[in-house]
């Protein structure tokens, strides 16, 4: 056993994001495709000899390849799951070569709505193509490709992220040993499109957005990515826990009788959206929610998922909260029974957390000494 | 016992709305009050030469004193609670004398923002003052007055309605016999706040809004309130009730790959918002939303629910609905606790529907039984 490292140096360190060209198309599940493209992503810890040892880290809604460690300079540059990868961490870079890779539509360096359309020097904007979980994937794959990574000792992935490690051991199967996918769901309930149409429906009712062409206009649809903002954020935390973090707490200790942040879990969400109004990009808001609605791999098997699971072949680390109502335990669940009826290898775990979806990317100790046990489990295995 | 009357024979009839004038200012708990006002009201049955058969009806966020019945020659004008309301029903009109009052700062004809300001000759708009749950039951207690009414053989309502029969309870003891308060709870909770927030954000930053001023600008800030009453409609229903009524069916049968109404929820919900949108006052849900959030009788008793009820003598009907997530069985199962610390009669019913929220305006017949029985209770009891 190594000691545990002082924990400034369990952090990977300055990092720095890289850049993919890709000039072969692009089929995507639309019918349309991308002639060329760009992936940004980063890399952590070193590419083994056998080069087996490779983790591929997928990301959820508003999050990118800058997974863990820091931009040299730049305050609060802090990678998004830096409590789950670094040397000694959950997923431990000194035995993982860990990758982090931005979708495309995304808009934090891959080729998305804000990218120049080569065809007209322009923006994309509003006629960028829509893409899949599926086509995410597809487009990993040729980064894996690019980077001589023929299997991945694991693709991992919470939330959006899970369904994108989902989808690699049903495309992919030979690809990957193990699929961990976290706090995710097999298909978007009609609660869950319903949440996501409202959000969509406050941007592209914003008189900012112009279609989707905003960019050309000069401006930024702030007030309809504010409300997506709040609303997302409402339902990534349990009820218990705005009770616990909020309650009825008020910013001057009376009412105000207006309509002012009075509350503190009104300032806190209108800040929250304030901020995200002022970073994300609105066409990618709208294309990464419809690619969460249309996720559905039990879709084209009649609604079978055991059918749709069945090429599958990793072996399965399935991890979810109980007071996530986003996408509740019942279907990770659903998952696990699926993957079980095909006779697939199978870790299930329920961990009992206050935090509702957001737990995922929280460090609470059960959940990440689940984690760790099993990367190291894949690390004692091999390939 | 009547043999039960066929069902054309149960409605109410043809009704029409009648306005009380009041020139006696009415003190507001903001602080500010209005000098004059009209409340619009309805009422069913006759009133009983004792004057002890009144029941009065209080209306959630965007109802009305609609109650029960149609208007003549207006198509779909079935009032809000006709299910409930009306002879052989269960508040049985053969015996009760039934009320229902539009609540000031609404739209449906009581003074609010779109009301002339007899000061200035124009619509009230952001300056008609906030108002609250309690300053309704003053208001609605005037009605009572002028009616001749001393005491309600029972207050009763749902939802926001509730809360305004838990506030007679406590503000005016004397006055009722009964309370019947039915999906309710003591107080918002922070995640209820936040949706009411997102809602009102939605409104507010919406161009057309013009600050509370949109009359004068000839524009109806229609993008804010269809966002908000799509949301406010997700949270009205049971997440398996809306995966029980819309699932992920399509209305083309196939992805469409863009953003227009692809789901049967998105279409369902649009089509609310809009229809919302056509009819309901910006200012009156903003004023509405804030008088819930504001709704807590425990907050000037330390938070101690028990002595906020301490002052209620009244006998209490309490129900609420398992998959009811806005107003869950656990808030109204802390009002029966502080009830019966308080030595009340309670009688308190977790009804198993799987409707929500909007459970308490459907007919479960397990429900509408309960109902039923509790005021055939009270008829017989006398005063």
């Amino acid at each position: 056993m190594t000691a545990e490292a002082p924990a400034d140096a369990r952090s990977v360190g300055v990092v720095e994001p890289r850049t993919m060209r890709f000039d072969v198309p692009l089929p995507l599940a639309s019918g349309a495709q991308l002639a060329r493209y760009e992936l940004r992503y980063e890399t952590y810890g070193a590419l083994n000899a056998a080069r087996d040892n490779a983790v591929l880290v997928c990301h959820a809604l508003n999050a990118s390849h800058h997974v863990a460690g820091t931009y040299a300079g730049v305050p609060r540059s802090t990678g998004w799951w830096d409590n789950m990868v670094g040397p000694g961490k959950p997923l431990d870079t000194r035995r993982f070569f860990v990758i982090g890779v931005n979708n495309l539509g995304s808009c934090f360096g891959s080729t998305g709505p804000m990218s120049i359309d080569p065809a007209t020097g322009k923006p994309y904007g509003a006629s960028f193509p829509l893409v899949t979980v599926e086509d995410w994937v597809d487009a990993q794959a040729r980064l894996a490709d690019a980077l001589g990574i023929e299997r991945f000792a694991a693709v991992l992935g919470g939330s959006l992220g899970g369904m994108q490690a989902l989808s690699w051991a049903i495309r992919y199967p030979q690809r990957l040993r193990h699929c961990v996918a976290i706090a995710t769901t097999p298909r978007l309930s009609a609660q869950n499109i319903a949440f996501n149409d409202v959000a969509r429906t406050a941007i592209r009712s914003d008189p900012d957005f112009h279609d989707g062409d905003f960019y050309a206009h000069g401006v930024v649809p702030r007030r309809g990515l504010q409300v997506a903002r709040m609303l997302g954020h409402i339902t990534y935390l349990s009820g218990d826990d705005m009770t616990e973090r909020f309650g009825r707490s008020l910013r001057n200790g009376d009412y105000g009788f207006g309509y002012g942040a009075e509350f503190e879990v009104e300032s806190y969400l209108r800040y929250q959206g304030d901020k995200f109004s002022e970073y994300f990009d609105a066409n990618t808001y709208l294309l990464i929610t419809r690619a969460l609605d249309y996720f559905d791999p039990a879709r084209e098997h009649g609604g079978d998922l055991v059918r749709a699971l069945a090429p599958a072949i990793a072996k399965f680390l399935l991890i979810s909260f109980t007071t996530d109502w986003r996408f509740a335990p019942e279907r990770t669940r659903e998952i696990a029974s699926a993957l079980i009826a095909n006779g697939r290898d199978v870790v299930c775990s329920e961990i009992d957390a206050p935090h509702g979806h957001d737990a995922f990317l929280l460090a609470d100790p059960r959940y990440h000494d689940l984690v760790a046990a099993y990367f190291q489990r894949i690390a004692q295995e091999g390939a």
